[in-house]
Parts: C-alpha cells; structure tokens; sequence
C-alpha cells in the first residue's frame, strides 16, 4: 500500500547502511577491537568543550519560553547576524541575517532550497562520484538528475567543458560539494573560475538563470593550508548550503544553514520562498537551542590535526601495500582504486579481513571505494596488517 | 526562476504570520502591554523545570560523540522503546521500539508518512475547518485533499456519512486532529468508532487499505476529564504522530514521532519506508540532544490548569459580551462565530481595539474566528474591555 517510489527504494536499500549493520555482525563475532570500519561519516573528534559548557550555559541563563519557544521559520535573527557576520570576517562578503535561513542540517538546507527553484522537470547536475542523496532530494521535487563523470586523469576535478556539455535550457542548478565526499578532493580557485565562466555563458545563452549550489559540510576540513575558495565570490547566482555535522561533530542535532547573496536572481523572491518551503516541508525552523548553541560557538573548531595525522597515515599505509590512492586534500575520506575490477567484490573480500568501506558504484563511480578515516588513529593501526593480507589477495 | 508551485505560494502568504507582523506593528505603536494578540499556537506555559535540569545532566553525564554523534534515521532505539512503553503504560498498547520513528516535530513526522504512502494523485480526506499546513503536506506529494466540511450543528463533530460519501477507491488516507486545532472539540470514543466503522467497509468495498492519520499534538491538553480516545485501538490502519510543542512547551526544538503499529496494513514496510523517507527528505534524525531529553521528560506534564483558566475566564468573557464561541474541550483555542458575514472583515475590525486573531478563512472555515488562549491570564483580563467595545460595534 505504500507509495511506488519508496517501495522501490525499501527494495533498493542503501549500501552504506548495510555496512553499518555489518560491522555491527562482525563486532557481535569477533568483537569491536577486530573490526575495521571505514564506512561511515561521523566524526570521530568530539565536538569541542565549548559546546558542552555552552549547552550548560544557555540552559541556565535562558528563559525556557525564549529558549524553546518559535521563532521566525528562518530562524533567529541574532543567529543568523552572528553567522553572517563570520562568514564576513573569514571570506570578506558582505552578508546579513536576510541572507542567511537556519536549516535541520545541510540535508534539511539542500531539500529546501531544490524545493524552491525546481519545477517537475528542471535538470540538476551533479559531477560524479557524488554523494548519491543528492539524486534522492532532487526526485523529490520532480526535478531530473543529469551526472557529469569526473576522472582519475583529471585528479577527479570537474571538467568545465564536459559541465558546458551538459548544461541545457531546462537547466537550473548544478551541485557541488568542496571539499569532495567521497575524493577528498579540493576544487581550486582556478577551477571554479573555469566552472562560473561556462554556468554564465550558457545563462546568456539560454537567457535562463543557473543556480550553483555549494554543499560545503566539509569546508573546514583542508589540509596542508589549501584554500577552499568562498563561491559566492565567483559566481553571482551561487547557494550555499552549510553544516556544523563536521566542524564542531555535530551530526546528531541537526543544525545548518543556506546563504542566498543579495546578488542571485530574484535573491528576495528565493529567501521568501525558501522560508516557507522550509515550513511546509515540516521542518518548521531550525532545532531552538541548537541556533543558539552553534552562534556562541562560530570560533570554535574541530581538531583537524587529528583528521591529518589520520590521513598521512592510512595513506602511507595503504600505498605500501600497493593500493593506489588519491591523496586528499580535505575532508575525511581516502578514495582509492580498486585492485578488484569490480568494486564490489573488492569491498566483499575486504570483509573477510573484518574491514568495512564503501564500494564506490554507491557514489556513481565504479572501480574505486571510499575510506572514511574519521576514525581512531589506533585503529588504523591495527588494521594496517588486515590490508596487506587484502592486498595480498590481489598480489599488489 | 523559483518554482511555480513555491512562486504561488508565496505571493499568497500567511494569514496568521501575517497576524504576527501586525502584532509587532500594534506593539511598537501602542505598546506591547496594550496589544491583545491571540493569534499564535505559541504555548505560554513554561517548559516544566526538568527540561532544564535534563538539558544540563544530559550535557554534563553523557559522552560527546555518542550525544550529538549520528544514529539510525528512525532514532535512538532506547528513546524509541522508552516512548513504546510509557504509551503502553498510559493506553494499554503493546508497541515496541519497532512501532516509534523518533522525527522533527509532527510537521517533519507528517511529512515523512505522507510521502511513504502517497502516489500521485491519491486522495487524502481532511474535516473543515483544518490546520491549512495538511494541505501543503499533501500537495508535497502530489496528492489531493478532499475537505469534508464539519458543522455547528453537529458541534464540529465529523460526520461518519459525509466521510463515507468523501472516501473513494483513490482515498490513501485521513487525517484527524484530536483535540482539535482550531476548534477545541475533542471527538468522542463513539464518533471514533462511528468513522472507523465506515472507513472498514470501505476499505472492504474497494479492496485498499486507508490510513488514518491521527495528528496529536493537543492529546494532554484536554479538560474536565475528557477521554481522548487512542485511535490505535479502534482502528488497525491507524497511525499516530506526535510532537511535544505543546505537552513540554518546546514547539522551537522540533521533536516528535511517529507511531506505526504492527496491525496497520504494510506494518513493516511502511516503517522501513518512512525510516527512508525521514532520511531523504533531510530530516535524517530526530535532533539527538532533543531525544534524550524527551526520553527523560516523558511523564514531565505542562500545566494544563492554567490553559483551564484562561479557557473558563475567555469563554465567560466572550459570552458575556454576547459573542457566540463553543466551549474548547481541548487544545487551546477558542472557536468563535463571526458576528459579521465576513469573518476577515470581522479580524480587521478587532484590529482597531488591538485585538488579534485569525479568520476561519485560514482554517478553510469562513464565518468563525480562533483565539488562541496560550496566552498570560492577566492579558485576557486586559483584553475584555476591549472586546466589549468590538462587541458594540456589532450591537451584541
């Protein structure tokens, strides 16, 4: 009796969740300390003290009629200033409170904003691999999925050429996520010059409006200094949509915005219609005490040495065994090549030496696998002997 | 460039936001002690003070990553069985953590049934007047609301002959409020098996299953004693969503959930399909802190004797100024006729003696008004001089 498309996604399953209830088998067989799970993205740096004080804080010296009461459905206006204001301060914009919409996470940020712009019918791009929830949020506004592949030769940057090719007059947002799940890749400021080049020469073209939507979960997280170039400053109709599930380990709570410049098409008609798309959705506002928590906490920052050391290390690790890594420049994930022409096979022989991560035909990108290494030091360590044995399955 | 769905609805607004901006212009004009504004749904009545002693235990006790860390999409499985037990406890049920999807307030947790169940074109069926969101809800699905119209007659009571005249072969569902927003009337255990008598021949008659969806909000705020009958009970294919806006006064943080019993039709597969839904519609969890603390509150109850007072000291107010209201059993809203044939121009004029309030118009109920009592006594108090002279106007 249920909708034709939800039974066909509980049909479908998701691949990244079945690796979650298997390393859960396996910790059950052969205890946690053995199991070498790579496949999820949460965090494994705990939020910052702050958070925890500030929590304590706001409880103590916040009437509960403001601490929990409604608010406006964008938001408080004193958070969204403070966001504004620190967004000003690290990227030289220019940005106020009606700019800025408080959102249940950049997932809650992304459906709002596909619901705002897309007509049944309407082309989003996305460049693979990507981050295949995107394809979920789009179908549920009727809007058509269209991949742009990237490749190994390219270091998987988008090529402008290939998004020029792409782009057509049913067009309306292209989607990009910098730094990359799952590459680890950094889109540089040269790249996106290339990339808002062709978006405004097919807007011309066309004579049409081209949304670029930046879902920037993992902005914090570069390494060795990268920049990570601030969109709005490139490309005139460009959204972006933010979350503290990273930066401040917050995945849980569910807190998040969207900026919308003053200087995107109809930027008014698209706030308005954004705020209310984020009350009929029903996610109705941003969680209360969460707004207030992440404003007093804008400074606060995870422990990104923690990721790096991660980074160097499983990546020495795994090219002495002979994999063939990208070496990435920023969030947590290692995306590697799979020595098994099929990935999925890959991922299944890896189970046998109690290592979990994610084939990657689940990112749209078959022949490689995402490593989350947003886990212990320790354990990647440990696990270290079960990939040379993997490897050596493959004689690498 | 914004969708043509998102583009109508914005040029058409909300009346009752609308309300909220014409309280503040009242305000700043007049002073806010001098504005009577019953137009918000926004509980008055604190958030008990263990919600604050919880917030900070919670804050205090519990580990970092596994408080704001992610969990499964339906929620925490020891928040979800202790919801499971303290509705056994209350109502004789016998759900498990299996039977709760933990969700962001009912708004998030209506959606997330509404697009489980729906195909395009589905009819769901609803009672005038309505919470006009449940329309918005639906058209996020491509489904079709069918308003069956409830009377003063028959006390807003819904009438089990106009449903069975409404229901169709395409009819998924129908949704109830109860106690109900905006008119306060509580349906009784006889009207209850009235409708689901006739929702099971339907059902018989056309071969489908129809979900009735039991919006509960209001469940706690019921008064004299009044029975709010567990629709669980009365009828298989009912489902139950929950928020704690009001019962724990935290309508800004977003927590609810839903309740899919193992005897609806599709028990299963409805829930692994909403626990989908939740995730693609980028709700993806419940906000975790807000979980723990619900968990910890569960039998933590608002002070419903206020809400009685202002219910008693509104209604003899209003009645004495010869005003026509039904008497609330539940909720907190007055349900007042309009003593002009337009009840918009009947809020303009209450408008004049900084009274607001919104037309029936808004709940697609034209002819009557809501109060919305949530408000200190002391206000209603202040407020009755000037709905006197409103009454004069009308030579009440």
């Amino acid at each position: 009796m249920i909708s034709a498309r939800m039974m066909k996604m509980s049909e479908g399953g998701s691949a990244i969740r079945a690796m979650f209830e298997e390393g859960n088998r396996l910790a059950s067989l052969y205890g946690r300390e053995n199991v070498y799970d790579f496949s999820l993205g949460n965090p494994n740096i705990p939020a910052p003290e702050k958070v925890r004080s500030e929590i304590i804080r706001i409880a103590e010296d916040t009437d509960p009629m403001e601490l929990h009461g409604y608010m406006s459905n964008s938001g408080y206006p004193f958070v969204r200033k403070a966001v504004a204001d620190n967004l000003n301060t690290r990227f030289g914009t220019s940005f106020d409170e009606n700019n800025i919409i408080m959102t249940v996470g950049a997932a809650g940020g992304l459906n709002v904003i596909l619901q705002t712009l897309l007509n049944p019918g309407d082309e989003v791009i996305v460049f693979a691999p990507y981050f295949l929830e995107y394809g979920n949020y789009v179908a549920n506004f009727g809007g058509v999925l269209k991949v742009v592949p990237t490749t190994e030769e390219d270091m998987f940057q988008p090529s402008a050429k290939a998004l020029g090719d792409a782009i057509s007059e049913k067009t309306k947002a292209v989607i990009i996520n910098n730094p990359n799940n799952p590459t680890g890749v950094i889109y540089s400021e040269s790249k996106i010059k290339e990339l808002s080049a062709v978006m405004q020469e097919k807007e011309r073209l066309y004579g049409i409006s081209i949304y670029l939507i930046s879902d920037e979960p993992y902005r914090e997280l570069a390494y060795d200094g990268a920049d990570v170039p601030y969109l709005t400053k490139y490309y005139h109709n460009t959204i972006v949509g933010y979350s503290w599930s990273k930066s401040l380990s917050l995945p849980g709570e569910r807190i998040g915005y969207l900026v919308i410049p003053k200087e995107a098409d109809d930027a008014q008609l698209i706030y308005s219609a954004a705020v209310i798309s984020n009350r009929i959705l029903g996610f109705v506002n941003a969680p209360a005490l969460q707004q207030r928590l992440v404003a007093a906490c804008l400074n606060e920052k995870t422990d990104v040495e923690a990721y790096d050391r991660n980074r160097k290390t499983l990546y020495k690790g795994l090219t002495d065994c002979g994999f063939d890594c990208t070496y990435p420049s920023g969030a947590f994930y290692m995306w590697v090549k799979s020595p098994d022409a099929d990935d999925n096979t890959f991922a299944e022989k890896a189970k046998k030496y109690n290592i979990l991560f994610v084939p990657g035909s689940s990112f749209a990108c078959p022949g490689y696998v995402r490593i989350a290494y947003c886990v212990s030091h320790d354990m990647i360590l440990r696990s270290l002997p079960a990939f040379k044995k993997l490897a050596g399955e493959y004689k690498l």
